[in-house]
C-alpha cells in the first residue's frame, strides 16, 4: 500500500523517490502515486518521512487535485519550468528542474527514479542529474513501488471489483450468445452470420466499449486445437462448432488504470469424455486452490496443491520441470497458477514454484489452473480474488457453466 | 526510415544500439525495430554497418519471423538466458546477457539503449552494463530512433492509410447518426434514447471495436462550451442540441501499432453567424495549409500561414505569444498546426513556430487549425497527410460537412 513507501525507503536507505512520465498511460507507477490518470503526466517527489509533491501541467491540475492522493500539487509554470527551458533547452531543463526541487527539499542521499519512460532519454536524464550532484540511481526488481503496489488499499480492491463486475457481465452475455446459436446447414449461426471466433471477438469488443473498458492486450477466444496453445489469441476464421472446446480469457482495464483477469471454458452442446475429464480436473484444481489460499500460505504451496490435483487425474504438470525431471511437458498444466493484478495485468505476488513469500492480506491474485491437450484443446478456469485473513474474496463472480446446450 | 539507422549512428559516433522491453505494447521503438507487435517483447541489437539480431521468447518467435524486418532472430533459450538466470538471478542475468551479445559482435564503443521501460530497473540495467565494461549511454531527444521513425517507408504509409480509411468510415457513420437524430419534446433522440455525448461515445467505441481499432487515449466528442477547451474530452451528460457546436476528434491505433488522427466539427441543424464564421475561417486555414505543405517548406512557415488566415478573419493566434506580445490569448487559435503521426500519436516533425527544419518526403503529419471562443464553442478541422515532393497525400479522406440538417 502507498503507506508502505516510507518503510520500504528506510529499509533500502533511499532518501527520496521521483516518479515521472509525460503521461500516466501505460505508466503504472506514475498512475499509482498520482492516484489516477493524468493525460500529460508530471513529476512526483517524495522524501522519506515527509509529504509528497506533484508537479503537473496546468491543464491537468484540476484532475490531479480531484484524486486527492497527493496533498501538495503545483504546476510546471508555477515552478518556473518554462524559464528554465527557455534558458537551457528542454533536455537540460528537466534534470535541472528535478535537481532544484530535491535541493529545496534538502535531499542529499540516494534518489531512485521511477516511471515508464524511453530508456535513451531516461538514462540521459539520470546522467544529467548525477552531473549536477544528485545521487540518482535505479533499483532491481522488486522495486520500492512494486512492493508498495503489491498489497491494495480497500478503495483499490473496490476499483478492481468494479472492473470484475463489468467483466462478469460480459461473460454472461457471451454465454447467452453461445447458448442461443442456431444450427443451419451443418454450421452454427449468431443471428444471420456464421458463428466464427472473429464474430465473437467483435461482439466482445463492443461489450467492452459499452462497459467503458479497454482491452489493450486483446482477448483470448480460442476454439479447438488453438485453445490448447497458451499464446494463441484465437483464429478469426475458426468456426464455433458443437462439441469443440472454447477458452475465453478476458483481461480488460478500466479508465482508473486497474485491470481484471477472468477465464471460462465452454463447449456448445455436449462434451465428449475427454473434454469432460479436462473440465472436471481443472474445476477441481481451481476449487481446491480457492479453498486453500489465505493469508500466510505461500504461492509455491498453492501451485503444488493445484499440480497435485491435476497429477492425480493423470496429467503432467510444471512440477516435472521444476524438479528437473523433464525439459518440457507438452500437454498438461504448463503454466503457473496465478499472478498479481492491479495497475498491471501481471505483477507480484506470483503463485508459482518460485514463490516462497507468504501471501498477505489485500494482495489481489488470479487463480487459473488449466490443462491442455496438444492438437485437441484446453480448459482453463480463472478468477481474480483478494487474499483475506481467512480465505479469498472473489472479485468477479460468474457462473461456472461448461456445456451450453 | 529504418534504413537511416546506420547514418544516424555514424553521425553520433554510436557503435551499437540495443532496444528492449518485455512487450511491444506502448513501446514504439521496440515495435519499430521488430516490425510489429510481440506480446513478450525481446532484445534487439544492431551494430553500425552490420546486420541486426533480435532475441525473443520462444512463443513469439514465429510472429517475429513473420514480420521479416530482422534477418537474424533467435530465442532466449537458444542463447542460454535461462542458464544465466539460474546462476545469477534474473536481475543480473539480463545485463550479462546483453554484454555477452555485444562482446560476441565485437562492440567496444558507445551503445545506446532504447525502449519504453521502467526507469528504476532500466537505470539499474545500464549501471550493471557499465560495471561489466559496456559503454552504455542514453541520448537526448531527438534520438537516433526518433529521427529514423520520422520519415516512413511506403508500407508504413499504407498501414497509416489503412487506419485512416477505417477512421473515416467511423466519422461517416457518426455524421449519419447525427443527421438522423429525431426531435422529441424539445430534445434530440438517437433511436429511443436522449442524444447525449455519453451515448455517442458508446456508439463510437463500438465502431472502433468493429473496425479492430483501439483508442488508448480516448476520443474527444465535445459540444457547446466544452468544445472550446482543448483538454476537454467531452462531458457524458451533455446533450446534443440544435445549433450547438460539436468537435469530434478521433485518434485510434491499429494492432500494427500505427495511429491516425482526424477531427471534424459539426452543428446539428443550422449554424448562427458566429459559428459559421468560426467554421469558414478554420476551413480556409486548413485548405491554405494543405495547399502550402510540401517537401522543403518548414513547419514554422506552415504555422505562420495558418495564423495569417485566422488573424485576417479577426481572431487571435499563438503568434502573439511566440513574438512576446502576449502571455496567453484565451480565445483564438491557441495550439500548433500539427504534429507527426506514426507508432505514436505525437512525434516529429511538428508544425509550430519552433519548427525550423525543412519537411521531408514521407513524413506523416496532422494539419489541424482550430479557433475557439471561450464559453461558446470551437471548431477544429484535422486531416493526417503524408508529405510528398509536390504537396500532400491525404491518408483519410472524409467529407467536410458542417451543418447537419
Amino acid at each position: 500500500m502507498i503507506e508502505h513507501l516510507d518503510e520500504e525507503m528506510r529499509k533500502r536507505k533511499v532518501e527520496a523517490i521521483c516518479v515521472l512520465g509525460d503521461t500516466t498511460l501505460a505508466n503504472p507507477d506514475l498512475t499509482y502515486v498520482v492516484g489516477g490518470s493524468l493525460p500529460r503526466g508530471g513529476v512526483y517527489f517524495k522524501r522519506a518521512r515527509s509529504d509528497s509533491l506533484l508537479v503537473t501541467n496546468n491543464l491537468d491540475l484540476g484532475l490531479a487535485k480531484k484524486y486527492g492522493r497527493v496533498k501538495r500539487i503545483e504546476t510546471f509554470t508555477d515552478r518556473g519550468f518554462e524559464k528554465l527551458a527557455a534558458k537551457h533547452g528542454r533536455t537540460k531543463a528537466l534534470p535541472l528542474f528535478i535537481a532544484s526541487v530535491l535541493r529545496e527539499k534538502g535531499v542529499k542521499g540516494s534518489v531512485v527514479v521511477f516511471g515508464r519512460n524511453d530508456l535513451a532519454t531516461g538514462v540521459n536524464l539520470v546522467d544529467e542529474l548525477r552531473r549536477v550532484g544528485v545521487k540518482a540511481r535505479g533499483e532491481s526488481s522488486p522495486t520500492i513501488l512494486e512492493v508498495a503496489r503489491e498489497t491494495k488499499r480497500s478503495e483499490e480492491i473496490e476499483e478492481i471489483r468494479c472492473v470484475g463486475r463489468k467483466t462478469a457481465a460480459i461473460v454472461d452475455e457471451v454465454v447467452e450468445a453461445l447458448r442461443n446459436l442456431k444450427r443451419k446447414r451443418g454450421h452454427l449461426q449468431l443471428g444471420r452470420q456464421r458463428a466464427t471466433v472473429g464474430l465473437f471477438k467483435t461482439l466482445i469488443s463492443s461489450r467492452f466499449a459499452s462497459q467503458e473498458l479497454i482491452a489493450p492486450e486483446g482477448t483470448i477466444f480460442a476454439t479447438g486445437p488453438s485453445s490448447a496453445e497458451g499464446h494463441n489469441m484465437g483464429v478469426s476464421a475458426d468456426e464455433i462448432r458443437e462439441g469443440r472446446l472454447i477458452v475465453f480469457d478476458l483481461f480488460p482495464q478500466a479508465e482508473t488504470g486497474y485491470w481484471f483477469d477472468l477465464t471460462r471454458s465452454f463447449i456448445v452442446g455436449r462434451a465428449d469424455s475427454k473434454a469432460r475429464r479436462l473440465y472436471d480436473t481443472v474445476r477441481e484444481a481451481q476449487e481446491a486452490s480457492l479453498d486453500f489460499l489465505r493469508e500466510g500460505v505461500t504461492g509455491e504451496e498453492a501451485m503444488s496443491r493445484a499440480c497435485g490435483v491435476i497429477e492425480r487425474a493423470g496429467f503432467r504438470t510444471l512440477r516435472e520441470i521444476y524438479q528437473g525431471r523433464a525439459k518440457s511437458i507438452g500437454s498438461g498444466f504448463n503454466h503457473s497458477l496465478g499472478h498479481g493484478v492491479g495497475l498491471t495485468i501481471g505483477e507480484r505476488p506470483y503463485l508459482s514454484f518460485l514463490s516462497k513469500d507468504r501471501l498477505k492480506r489485500r494482495e489481489v491474485v488470479t487463480v487459473e489452473p488449466g490443462v491442455y491437450l496438444r492438437g485437441y484443446g484446453g480448459v482453463r478456469i480463472e478468477d481474480t480474488v483478494a487474499i483475506t485473513h481467512k480465505g479469498v474474496d472473489n472479485l468477479g463472480r460468474v457462473s461456472n457453466e461448461f456445456e451450453l446446450a
